[in-house]
């Protein structure tokens, strides 16, 4: 036993006999883009060890047609992750290394989260989140995990689950990296015609301008305008826009002082579905 | 860069680079007891290395008397400590140490939680108590921190601060450890007379009754029927009784389905001040 009086002798006493390394994670599902860059970067800057994991989750996808198409650049992603640092570790399982012979979800109850926006238009996506993010940290056991806002409602959810399961692990939600014209990042990016990608800016001006509106209109007004711009964009469709608080993701009925609200958008541009979001105060 | 396809392959690759030791905290004021002991227990068996910390805060006593009564029992704190285990670090350090030549509390907002009970007839305590287990948080930076539900209030004032000052630590409470007739383990039992001590049994037996009742009568109707028990009982002067939600410590307008519920107590048994508390549901 030790009796130690100074911050100095704790620190240099502890700090020989722990040696700790942080190790960071950071889960895609591959077709690495700019975004996940600079997941990778930060999860790098913060940890000692970081593991990147590549692994397309089958039990997330309500249209498998989705899935199919959904793009393995397995090569391009070592790269990209190369260039951020040699050291990092990939961990690219197959679909039997995670679900051995039984491919589903497990069924959660995130408090609400999982029905709205997302939830509603996708069945059962979140449970197929929760299940891979809860083997994945299970098997990494990361100090921190990174998700993007991009997704800000899964990484809401992730952050339940976290809760639910008692995760020993830090949840950091990284901002939303866009093209230059605004365009929020994603692997299905790619599937865009040129003219469609360039003209796609549109998404990010209407929510700039729905965060302009939202110092004065109510979220109602808003999202009725937001509605009417894209009615006269047909490039355009729009699955949802929704304005809600950032804890509960429920639709703003009185604005409160004390909260934060964000504005979501889910859109199709011919046969590519786009999400996008942003903090509105 | 290693790429790594299998949940083995990934786990023996990251025990061999990481080797990571746990590190747990138990914050204490010393006069150790078996309350303290359990804490310790608890530490030890979750982790590698645990450092147990002495240190009497001045800026957590409103009464300068009360802190100058306060017993110090270095000798004995380490015996107690070596009977868990003869690895644990004690760190002792002086007032100088941690507040240099500026004795003083830093000011927080806790969202409510620091203006109810002992918040309200405290001033400024759980300033002091947040200053300096911030301070000591940061000082040995543990992966988990143990308290005793003992001080329930500043159980949660402590999750809150890690969330405001974004701490990278889990907080975990301990249960409360009676002594054999029910009363709450203090170091300032030691100040009760013997049969003032045997009589105290009376405070928890309240709390076990009012939990009985919890299931049929209100709130209020619980905290007027223990008023009136202490009525009757002149040795033991009732400060507060309190039912609240154990999430922000306000009273309970109605009870609620899926919130959990505490009575809180605050007792002076000569100049001793006694607190305790119970679950409800």
């Amino acid at each position: 036993m030790l009796l130690i009086e100074t911050k100095n002798e704790l620190s240099s006493h502890l700090s020989s006999i722990l040696g700790n390394k942080l190790l960071g994670l950071v889960p895609t599902m591959g077709a690495l883009h700019e975004g996940h860059a600079s997941l990778i970067k930060k999860a790098v800057s913060e940890n000692d060890v970081v593991v990147v994991t590549i692994f397309v989750n089958p039990t997330q996808f309500d249209n498998k047609e989705d899935l199919k198409k959904y793009p393995k650049t397995l090569e391009a992603d070592q790269q990209l992750i190369h260039g951020v640092s040699r050291a990092i570790i990939i961990f690219a399982p197959s679909v039997e290394e995670i679900y051995r012979n039984d491919v589903q979800s497990k069924s959660y109850d995130f408090g609400g989260l999982e029905n709205v926006m997302e939830g509603a238009f996708r069945d059962e996506h979140f449970d197929g989140v929760g299940t891979i993010v809860s083997s994945l940290l299970k098997i990494v056991r990361p100090r921190r995990a990174y998700f993007g806002e991009k997704d800000f409602q899964q990484l809401q959810i992730i952050r339940k689950l976290v809760e639910i399961e008692n995760l020993d692990v830090t949840i950091v939600g990284c901002p939303i990296v866009r093209e230059a014209n605004g365009l929020a990042m994603s692997s299905r990016n790619e599937r865009l015609p040129k003219a469609l990608r360039q003209k796609a800016s549109f998404i990010y001006d209407t929510l700039l301008a729905a965060k302009e509106k939202f110092g004065t209109k109510s979220a109602n007004t808003i999202e009725d305008w937001v509605t009417k711009q894209f009615d006269k964009h047909p490039a355009f469709k729009l699955e949802y826009i929704s304005i809600t608080d950032v804890e509960r993701l429920l639709p703003v009925r009185k604005k409160q002082q004390n909260k934060k609200y964000r504005a979501f958008i889910a859109v199709y541009a011919n046969e590519v579905r786009l999400i996008d979001n942003i903090a509105l105060n």
